[in-house]
This record gives C-alpha cells, structure tokens and sequence, in this order.
C-alpha cells in the first residue's frame, strides 16, 4: 500500500484525491492546502488527515509518495523538498515556467534516487496509449509524420491566463509532451505560429488562441500541433500518425454511441466529452497506477523529470519562434 | 449499338431514357406512351421516334429490344407482344399482380429464346453488390442471416397506393429479391406482420405502412425485411449479412462525406439521398449495361423472369400470413 | 450503508462483488456458495463473512439486502426466503424457467412489501439507456419499430447449455426485456424461427444458435430479434428505434476510438469489447447504484419482478410458435 | 455548343476529352498532340479531327474554346495564342513554374477579355465544394483554421519530378489553391519543411516527398497543409475547418459504404479510391460544366488566372522558407 500526501487541493488536487481513494493500492495519508478550508473538504472525502504544514507530511515516515498539484509557482519547492525528504513524487504539469528554475531543480533532485513523475495524464488515454503501442510495435513502420489537433471548449479566466504562462506553456505543452512521445526521435527544431482571434480578453492580455506549431527532427520527420481556444463543439482531441505502412488516428470520444437520424440532423452523436476531467478520466486513473507501480514495484517511471522540462524547452523555443519568425532549432 | 423502344414515358420511363441515352452502346429509337405528350418529351430529349402505336415500334425490325415503364397492369401483354415480335424484353417490377398472370405469361414467352431481364435495380448498387460479390466469395463463408432495412422516405400518394398492389407487392418486394439475392438457398417459408401507423390516408386504403417480414430457407437460414413509410431523415436502405466467418454491411449513402461540429448537432452528415431516383443513380445506369451486354454479348440476364416470379410469389405468401399468422411454407 | 449478502459465488456473483465493493454506499456483508472455495474466494477479496448456510445471513439484522446469482434453480428459493426474512432482493434473470414457478414466486413476495430486481443489465447500458430515455422524451416522436441486434461471440459450453433453458430463454430473454423497454406498448404476440446451423453441438443437444423473434403491440408496433451465438468479430450488441420523427440506434463498442488505415485494412477500428462482463461493466455498476437507491432512498425498483416474469412468458410464447409456425398471442 | 479544341492528348488530356464527350453542351472539335498517335487515339473516342498544327485548330472560327493539357513548359506559349485567338482557355494547373513568365503571359492576355479557367480541380469536389459553401454560407462563423491532409499513394517516376517543379509546385500547389479558397482572407506569409524519407530516389534527385506547409493571414487566420507522397493505403485528401461556431470536415471517399466485421477487421472498409482520376471524377465534370457556363452564359469564372498565378507564388514563397527557415511574408 502506497502511502500518499497531497499538496494542493484545488480542482486538479481533489481530482487526484479521488483517483487514490479508488486505487486498491494507495491510500492518501495527508492532504495540505494553503487555503485550509480546500484540505478539510478533501480530507472529509477521503479520510486523510489535514496537515498543518507541509513539513508534517513529510515527516510522517510512513507516507512513500508526495503527489504535488498545487500552483505552478510551487511545484519547484514542494518537488525539491519532498525528493530530499526521500519521498516519491508526482508532480503535475509544468514543473515550472522558467527553465532555469527546472534546471536549478533537477541539480537538486537527480541524484536523491526518488522516483518522480511528470503529470502527463494523455500518454495514458486508451486511445493514445493504445496508438503509441501500436506505432511502436511497428503496425505502420517507421513514424514519418504526427498530427495532433488539441482544442479546449473555451477560453480560460483573465485570472488563469495572467499566471499560466502562455498557451504554449499552458495548453500546447501537453501537445508537446505528445508529439516527443509518438516521434521516433527527439525534435530539433520548432516553429510556431500564433494568434488571439476569438475573444477580445485574450488580445487584451497578450495572449493566444489560435496557434500553429511545427516541430522537425534531425532526419526531417515532422509534427504538427493545432491549438484552438473556443471549439464550441466541445474538448477535441485528435491525434494523427502516418507511418511507412499506413495511419493510425485516434478520433474523439463520446459519451455513448447512439445516433440520431432525424429531419434536422443525419447520424448526429451526442456531444463530445466536455473538457479534461471527463475525456481523460481512465487516463488519470491509469497515469496514478503507473506511478503506484513505479513506486512499490520498481517499474519504470513513465513520464520523466526530462520528460518534463524537455516539453518545456519546446515551449520556450515556440515562443523564440513566435518572436522571431524563425524556425528555432534547439541546442 | 442496341435500338431500344421505350414503353411508358412516366417517371420512371423517362428516368430509364436518360439512361440509355447516356449508354454508349444503347440508342433510344422509339418511346411510346398511351398519354402522348408524355412520349413527346422524352423524344424530345432523346431524339427517339414517337411510335402511334405499340405495333409500330415492334414492326421495326432495326429495334432490337423494348423497355417496358408502362403502368404495371400492361406489363404481362407488353412483355408478349415484345418477346413475340422478337425482341429482347426489359421489364420494370412487378411483372404483374396476379402470380396467375405472370404464370401464364412465362408459359407464352419462356420458348422463345428472347432475353427478359426484369427491373430488380438494387442488385446493381454499387454497395449491395459489392457486398453480394465479397459475401458469395467467401469473405464471411456461409451466409446464416440476412437482415434488409428498407424505409421509404413518405407515404406515396392515395391514386399510386389503390394500384400499387399493397405495401408487400409494391415496396417489400424489393427487398423479397434482395433476401433470395444474398440468401445461400430459395427461402421458402415467410411470415409477415404489418399495420397502418403513419397516416391515417393508408389506414383507410387498408394499406399498410409498416411492415416485419421473416424468411426462412429448409436449412435454417433466415432473413429479415424491416419496412417503414415515413422515415424523415430520407430513404433508409440498408443491409447487412451474417455468415460464418463475419459480417458483411452496407449504410446509408450521402451525397458528400462533409461532417459538422457544432454547438447544436456533433459529427453530423449530410441527409442521405433522397429517394430511389438519386440514391440508386448507379444502380440504374448498371442494370441497364447488364441488359445490354446480355442482349449484345449474350451474356446471362442477371434478373430473369423467374427471379421477379420468386419475389411475387413471396410478396403472396407474406400476404397469406399477414391474414393467418401463420409461417406459410411456400409449396 | 447498505449491508448486502451475496448468494451465489461463481463468475457472476464474484463479479457483483467487485461493483458492490466498488460502490460507496454499498457493502459485502456475507457471501454463501454451496462451494464453500468459492465463498471464501469472494470473501477474501471483499472483506465479507462466508456463511454457513443462508439462514445465517438472512439472521443478520443488518443486512438490508441480498444478491442472487447462484444458479437459476435455486433463484425461486433463495428470493423467497429472503423477502420473508424481509430483505431486499437484486435476483439475477431469469427468476426461473418455468412460468408456474415463477407465478408461486410472485404470489408468495408480492405483498411482503421490500424491493425486488431483476438483474437485466442492458437497460443500464450507456448507450442503451441514453437511446430509451431519448425516445422517451420524444426525439422521435412515437416509437413504431424496435431492432435488436443480439449476438454472442461463441456457443456456450454443452454443460451450459444443458440447464440454460434454451436460447430464447437464456439469451433472449435479454432481448425480450428491452424489447419491452422500448416499446411504447406491451407485447402481445410473438414469433419465432430458430435454427442449429452453426455447431453440431448445438444441433445434438436439440438446441438453436440463430434466432428471428418478431414482436407486436396491439396497435401495431414491431420489434424485431436476431440472435445469432458465433459472432467471430464479438459479442455484437445494438439497437434501433424508428419513430415518427426518426430514429436513434446504438452502435457496437470499441476499446478505443484508433483507426488504421493500411495496405491491408482501411479504417479498422480495434474489435468490439469480448463479452458481456467488458461490454456492460458500466450498466452493471449502475443497476447496483439503482438498486440501492430503490433500497436505501425509497426511489422506484428500475426492473420488476413482474419485468422478470413478462420476459419469460414472451420467451414461452416464441417457444409455442417455434413449435406450431404461428404467431403466438399472449393471453 | 461549344466546340472545343484540346491541345495535348496524354493520360489528362485523355480524360479531359471524356468529360467534353459526357458534356451535354460542349463537344470536341479539335484534337492536338505533337506525338500525333495520342491525338488520333483521342479523335477515334470523341470523333474529333486531328489538327495538325495549333494554328489549324486556332483558326477554326467555330472552336468557342481551347482546353490545354499538354507539358507545363507549353502552356503559356498556349495559352496566349489561343486567347490572342479570341478562344475562352481552359488550362492545366500549373500555368507555369516561374513567375515570371506567369506574368508576362498575364500581361499579354489580361485585356483580351476572353474567360480563362485554371484546373484547380480540388475547388469542384461535391464534397470539399460543399463544406466551402457552408463555410461561406457562416455555418461556422468565422473561419479560423483551415487543416488540409494531401497524401499521394506513391512517389511518382523519376521522369515526371525532373520537370514537375518540385513537391511544393507540383502536388502543394492544389493544396496553396484550396487554402486560399477556405480561408477569409488572402495567406500573406509562409512556412516550410520538406524532407526526403519514403524513397531513396526521392532523396537522389534532391526532391522531398514529406511536407509540413503553413500559411497565416494578416489578421491571424492559420492554415496547415500535411503532405506525404507515399500513403500505402491510398490517395488520403482531407479537408477540415475550424471557426467561431464549429467545424467542419470533409473525410476521404470510399467506392462503397461496405463494411467488414470478421476475426481479422473490425468495421472496415474498402480502400478509398485510389488517385485523383478516381477520387476528383466528379470534380472534373464539374470544373468542366463551369467553364462551359462561363463561356456560354457568362458566368463568372471560378477559377480565374490570378487564381493560378497565387497559388504559385505561395509555392514560391514555401521554397524560400525551406532555404532560409524563416516565415517569408508576401509583399
């Protein structure tokens, strides 16, 4: 049994909460939040005790993991901390927006021998996971390109934007974790296009909703990720691979399979998952079971520390070409 | 080049014309019609002869077969005379009403040597076809059930109804060929139920528009014939097949694969085409190839006469179930 | 909470353990099997006590419920003893085999006033259930004709099929319930055909494995059945309803929405989910959630004991016309 | 009528003269090749004369049009003798594959008021037609992305891409065609990446046969552009769009709507037509009907030689992002 302390009971952290209370191998031990009200809710749904600090939950020698989903801005700390305490960590999405933090970070964390995982919840969708499998096990010979089309319903608050980076830090990061994960070698080089056409809160804070990345590798296989902000149709997820031997695509996910035939709409399917919480549901489930896996069995942590900041450096590299007109090639 | 005389230049008549008209190796030499104007302007179209008569047009001995459109209670006398004159015979379904008539008309022509293809058009859908090809290849090995959804898009008018010899002779008898076209072995037994839901116009005809009919070969195999006259989202005709190894089925076809996302309706098509004239388009152009080559290349007819027998046939036993409740065992 | 006993301990009753495991108001209280191993298996993974005997469950005051799903000969017994003991009662279909029995059963329970549900699953499918109460809010108008598409991926052992009642009462019987389901009216006559055309086993055992059912309502709206026991692609589970504003059908499910398109195979999706434990893992997690909401909050049972009974005596009739090749009217 | 004279009477001048012939309002009348044996071949299936220069075909006062389908190198030498001529043209895309040459044609025949069509047969596809029209017709609101997926089944002989002008002239340029077509506004700027992966010969002749092409208009509008030259699974031509109130796309053809459900395959279906003389049938009969009505109704023309020159100067522009790795903005 895994031993679990939560940090951030937010949306994210009580979503996590409720994937450990459901895993028949992890228990949550302690659950922390700087707004305490946030870690008694979560605590009253799970039966985990309400740390004071974070430091309390550290101590506590029978907690194996820390599962870190507070602010972004804290991940580095808390991440830090809780590998020096011994403890395993999983840590959601990003690790941080500076590199320069994530690179201080790894100096400190790398050689402590503590597993940690990065939250990148899509690798374990059923339908990703299943077109990784697929592509690498060679269904479609060598991958030569990957198309990833990635549309949230709507855009966030003022409040979320100001301190989520950018949507390439925020939303395309994802997108980017994907394209290295069905690649069949790391990108080099980035290109980005972006632009705020949707809503006038978006132009006025700087920001992007309509966005165009291309990335290249060293042989010349390419990926390309479409970003879009306001899909009224709901959360779409695609991905696309064409490979030597054929494609592989993964469509989008409803929540039943009828369709209706009438004189108003031919073999309409009820609308797509909403948003994250429900389309990655087993995705969630399955990221924690790896790292349950990962922790009591020794597996192999799925999503690294790397794994994470190389999303990131792809990030980075997007917004020099967004700046610059250039196509970014990375060191 | 085949010279066809057309007899009937209603709409289907005229539909056929066009046909030959755009067939290169068919030419239409003379059309007729009891409403003379109808017949005009189908030669108008095609450059054909108006014939003053039926005699005039059989007389010519450069016309090598006849197309029969005409109303259905004129189609067993047409057919004689035509195959007396000599020439090779189209005739559109049914060949009569009355299985005695038909009878009677088979022991007139069957000597004479004449090809008689009747106007089972479904069998040339590019999909159905497909489907009876790869079925009878072996694809799914032996054939076990049969299942034919086959929806009109509305009720037909009170005048077409009182001639039209009831749902099960009219509409039901289409698919009475298609069962026996996939169907490993002749079905003979059938069962039917039917009632009047949709209008209260084919309630007082003591007609019927909705209809379930089961077949059943000796061996076992069974097929199923779902009828239904007002289906608004258009003409539904579909079929699937099962068999030892898979199945095998045919959907809806739409005019283009275009898909819309919106906010109101999730991936949906297009309407489907909209009634036999545009969705049976090919179908039509390839059942009269095959006429031509069969006349032309002496080729087998691929619809005979006793393949629009059969279908009468099962079209009057579904219609003594409908008045026993009984599993009529054809003799 | 509601405390449960679970009688019956083979592959269903173990795997209703795991959903009232899984369940937050639901608890295993006591597991009986006539094979203690089995019990004990259950027990072990569930937390619940192995009883001695039934009595010793039923005696536990605090038990509120029981969960039936040993063998059918057993049911009638076992859902007797348990109402008179005053428990609810979740029974697995069918309530038994014979109609008389299961009319004792009725007369013995009915007016003891706890809860009883019949274990049809299918009503709590997804998909399924979206479809009813969809056409139940009326999206497409009256409901005219229902197709049910039910087949199995193989022939059951010989040893199951020995004691299952026959195709039309074992897995018909699922047919039937939702045929009922769906229809905006009962039932009132029925016809069958049913063959042995796929293993010889069957044909020895005097048994069938393809199956036409046909329904009708006294108004004249049809269901139609085609069952069929060796889907070589899987467990094949849809559903059609043609009204008068159009129609609704379920498709199949897959794991995953992954296309390939290859030299070999265009848009194959990966095959239907195997059987009935995969395909219905979510409507057998919510016929427990509905069972104890009917038990705990008062709310109504969603599958009655009269449900049960008018599932068989359908399954009754279609055997009378099996027998005689009439349709059969349900008294 | 109008008469045509076809000048080049390879495979798609062949077809092009199959379409006139088909065509109720246009006829062959002339027929060029300077291997006159492919112009014989063309004149014995249309029943045009052979012309033994251009001139004698020119001069012919009742040819209303000249349809140019000879080598691109010809075409703007054609196509100013026949508009100095006073013929409608119709050409082969491209016009030419140096600008400057294009504009010098442009400035030879802009005031010679004659209609000149472009063979952008993509625009004429009842499929990607329709989703334009109900793009424009505000179905989705403003457009905002435009995703086009063009895959070749095979890498074309090392003949034909020595003089085709390279992958972005020869098969993208359909592609720059389509985007302007979709898009709200005029692409100003341009990137690329090509790489040589599917074949050695590619990589030889310093070609590419896989592509990632974006496009941005002034206000932000992205398109995308996916191109691969070796789809084993056949011609792949796809086409989705993204704006304010949606999406709409349009997925690949397929000869019949059959489905497959065996042990091997689940849901698959038949190989999507195969090149483009399959797959755009339809279109060319239409981009024929709309010259035809351009010339003899004067409709405007749809696709106009500025049309032709834009699409080849976005090529141009996608050549110099591939050299330099920057966005090259149009002037």
């Amino acid at each position: 049994m895994l031993r679990i302390a939560l940090f951030g009971c937010g949306r994210i952290g009580r979503m996590h909460a409720g994937y450990v209370r459901a895993h028949p191998r992890a228990q949550l031990a302690w659950v922390f939040d700087v707004h305490r009200p946030a870690a008694e809710a979560v605590a009253a749904e799970t039966g985990a005790r309400v740390a004071e600090t974070v430091e309390e939950a550290l101590a506590d020698p029978s907690v194996g993991a820390v599962l870190i989903a507070s602010s972004t801005d804290t991940h580095v700390d808390l991440l830090t901390r809780s590998a020096r305490a011994g403890k395993a960590v999983f840590c959601e999405k990003p690790i941080d927006l500076d590199i320069r933090k994530v690179d201080a970070c790894w100096e400190a964390v790398r050689d402590l021998g503590v597993p940690i995982q990065i939250g990148f919840n899509r690798r374990f969708d059923p339908s990703f996971a299943s077109l990784a499998r697929r592509a690498r096990a060679g269904e479609i010979g060598e991958v030569r390109q990957v198309i990833i089309t990635s549309r949230d319903p709507d855009v966030p608050s003022d409040e979320y934007m100001k301190v989520a980076g950018g949507l390439l830090r925020d939303m395309t990061i994802h997108d980017f974790d994907m394209a290295r994960f069905l690649l069949p070698e790391e990108p080099v080089a980035v290109f980005a296009v972006a632009s705020a056409l949707v809503d006038e809160r978006v132009r006025r804070l700087g920001e992007h909703d309509t966005a165009t990345v291309v990335l290249a590798t060293a042989s010349g296989k390419q990926a390309v990720i479409t970003n879009y902000r306001r899909a009224v149709y709901g959360y779409d997820q695609r991905i696309e691979v064409v490979g030597e031997k054929g494609m592989l695509r993964a469509e989008n996910r409803h929540p039943t399979t009828v369709e209706a035939w009438t004189a108003e709409r031919t073999r309409a399917r009820d609308p797509v998952l909403p948003f994250f919480v429900e389309r990655y549901r087993e995705a969630y489930a399955a990221e924690l079971d790896a790292f349950v896996r990962a922790v009591l069995d020794g597996e192999p942590v799925p999503v690294t520390f790397e794994d994470g900041r190389a999303a990131l450096r792809l990030a980075d590299a997007a917004y020099e070409s967004l700046a610059t007109g250039r196509l970014v090639r990375l060191a």
